[in-house]
């Protein structure tokens, strides 16, 4: 696809300066730039950039003053770090339009179907399933009986929901993401083996919730997990049986929450992060990457550790971890001190 | 599905308090139950929530005594737990009660089936495959030539298997598991590239093991990687190649054992656990999570900390590193003390 | 498949020592040879099992003289550690020749298709996608629109590719691989919610790279993110947004690289490592196992600890940490001696 300076320049309600005829098919960032390609320059430090960048039609602010010539196109708008985020949107918008339902796939027949939906080949949608409008499926998805997945809310290609689970709207759940495999429960047997606890819950995902890819989300042993509105998982992320995430938590890869744990809302909680099972988190809470959380935690703490503990502390322990022998020497030396008194 | 009191309290050899007739179609948690589910009392802890609760049916112990009017129908049992996990198996045995084989599936003509199976549509069997009876295979798997899957095993969606595995009875592998994907073997060369060592041996999965959603076994370099009879492993786990992990061995999500190395029976590994290769672990051996475990380990040890420690000890030297300011300040006023001198 | 002493001496350049005709199916360790099986004696330490192994072949060195008598037939060749990885290359290609489209595969018209590909059923190749010569793309794979893979690449099943991403030559991508999924970036709002910054670029994975099964590799926020020649990554690991690997470094499983950071050439780097965003590592670093990287790492460190540090500085301040609570018992008696004084 081509789009023309004028057109940009219509859709960002900005005016152009240089050619309006230009055409672009592709984004980059203004040291990148190529021609073709459109770019903005929004924070001064790259200014220099402007001058030599080879790309087609740079967006700037209405404040910018060019002290040298610009080959580029400019579009000049109020806010151009704003403007090229409306661009991106609206480039993302058009390159997931897709619609209808393609040959071999596999729809249940009392699944209800809402409007302009897309359900790629390979994907499978079982008994009493709702999808709601605008929702994408991509190619290779399962999805269980009596699921439910509410309005424009997209699932890339190979993401399994187990029967039951609920999606709400405007969520975006990346590939490979699991919705809804059994909890790890087991009851010990008296021969030292382990008999299954059933796992007959749920997962709730609320609404613009976006899950990253291979994140795995066990469903309840009875009620559900829920994943809170807003929330922002990032990939490989692991949240057991009953955990609660509340609302715009974001919590970076590779982090795992255990079972029954509750975290509160607006958390900041890092990559290959650890919470044990049964806590309480509280609201606002922040967590270095790799720390292991094995207490309740108070809202507004910063956490750092493995166990983990206010980071502040951790990080002035750490200090004198860096330098043991060091220490170790001046006890050695107070020692010999001591001993030759 | 609804069922009706009576007939629950005949599967369950119990006896109808209040309205044989009145019919549930879910489980619920006492303290969350609604009209149309069914409950339980076992914890004299929630015995309150009796008096209120919204279930239409609550199953109760024989020994328990009302001290308050309750408005469900009771169900009166020997044990209250052990009547409603009994329940929840029968659920469980009726949701995932599948038969047949859906269009858009495909399956090698030399492949031998056993009765009762399923195999959901976009599933894929190679050549040569044994599948056993009763055995449930949802939508989206991939399985290789020469696997073998004995009867009563479950693969939920996106679980794909590498040809040559070998799965036993009674086992659950969750969506999107991989099994059977090449060991990461490289040799180095003289210009600092590495060459693949090739992979040809193969997993073999004994009976009653039960895998994670995401977790990835990895096939032996030669001979097989070995899950033993009993295993439980949680979701997104990583067993390299050549690993042996013992019978009734439990392990929490993300952890991961490096090549080679042997874990005994009975054995806890807690989330997020990193074992190196080529090590011996004994039997029942407990490791916390987010450990890292660099040598060979005895029976029943239980160890901590990254590199992993004895458990106890980790503890009390974690203790001071909490406190190693203070402790540092202690050294700064003895050596102020010894100068005064 | 069968095949007889004569034809794999013709093959390995060796001669026979014992009966030509006997044939093998499978390969083994010599310590576990069986009936029909071939092995191979490199180690002098195995020399022993050549006497009572039940494998049908062996393969050994031309200076190798037996000291008591052996059933198998030799194979002697230059070297036998040679010879025998030439025979498990040779077994992988001829296992790894499966070609042609299969049904129930879904190809766009558009697609530009190779000679003497495979592609599995269930597997979805988009608009404008190009294949190039001998790829195998085995079942249950999503190709997205304008994705290139190169020839001689390898897709196992359930790999996931989203549209724009290049693969390079001879590269071998596991299992529920995910490339491309959306980078992990939100902006604060006002309200405390998070807007999803539109991620446009792409993943660039150049020639003879091995990407484990499960991994994720995130495309660029614009740009790309950029996998060079030679890397081989285990299973499970997450490369974030724009991140950059260079030539012929090896991670090990359930690590996790960051935003924007760049690793170097030649680097090896341990398991469940997590390294922060914006980093730059220089080439020929080695990083411990369950480290945490949150600085720049110059050229040839070596790393360990969370957060990382010198490793062998590490190791030492770690042997102290062990002996903790010794160290303040020491301290506690300096202090009562000065006390007395």
């Amino acid at each position: 696809m081509k789009f023309k300076a004028a057109d940009i320049a219509q859709l960002l309600q900005g005016t152009v300066k240089g050619d309006a005829n230009v055409e672009v098919s592709t984004l980059s960032k203004i040291e990148e730039g190529k021609e073709g390609s459109i770019s903005f320059l929004a924070n001064p430090k790259y200014e220099n950039f402007i001058y030599t960048t080879q790309a087609s039609i740079v967006i700037v602010s209405k404040d910018f003053v060019a002290t040298d010539s610009i080959s580029s196109t400019l579009i000049v708008v109020e806010d151009a770090y704003q403007a090229f985020t409306q661009l991106l949107q609206h480039y993302n918008t058009i390159k997931n339009n897709k619609v209808g339902i393609e040959e071999y796939s596999k729809i249940d027949s009392s699944a209800e179907l809402g409007k302009d939906i897309y359900v790629g080949s390979f994907s499978y949608i079982g008994a009493n399933v709702f999808i709601g409008d605008n929702v994408k499926i991509y190619p290779n998805v399962s999805i269980g009986d009596n699921v439910t997945i509410e309005s424009n809310t997209v699932l890339h290609s190979g993401v399994q929901v187990y029967e039951g689970c609920k999606i709400g709207k405007n969520c975006i759940i990346h590939s490979n993401v699991v919705i809804g495999s059994d909890g790890f429960g087991f009851a010990p047997t008296a021969d030292g083996s382990f008999e299954k606890i059933p796992q007959i819950g749920n997962v709730v995902i609320e609404d613009n919730v976006e899950v990253g890819s291979g994140s795995t989300i066990d469903r309840a042993t009875m009620g559900s997990t829920i994943i809170k509105k807003g929330v922002k998982l990032d990939n490989q992320i692991q949240v057991a049986h009953n955990v609660q995430i509340g609302e715009n938590t974001v919590i970076a890869s590779q982090s795992g929450i255990a079972g029954s744990t509750k975290i509160g809302r607006n958390c900041m909680i890092g990559g290959q992060v650890g919470i044990v099972g049964h806590l309480t988190i509280g609201d606002f809470v922040q967590i270095q990457a790799q720390s292991g959380v094995n207490a309740d935690v108070e809202s507004k703490s910063q956490l750092y550790g493995s166990p983990a503990i206010d980071a502040s502390s951790f990080r002035k322990s750490y200090v004198h971890f860096r330098k043991f022998p060091e220490i170790v020497k001046r006890i050695d030396k107070l020692e010999k001190e001591n001993k030759q008194k």
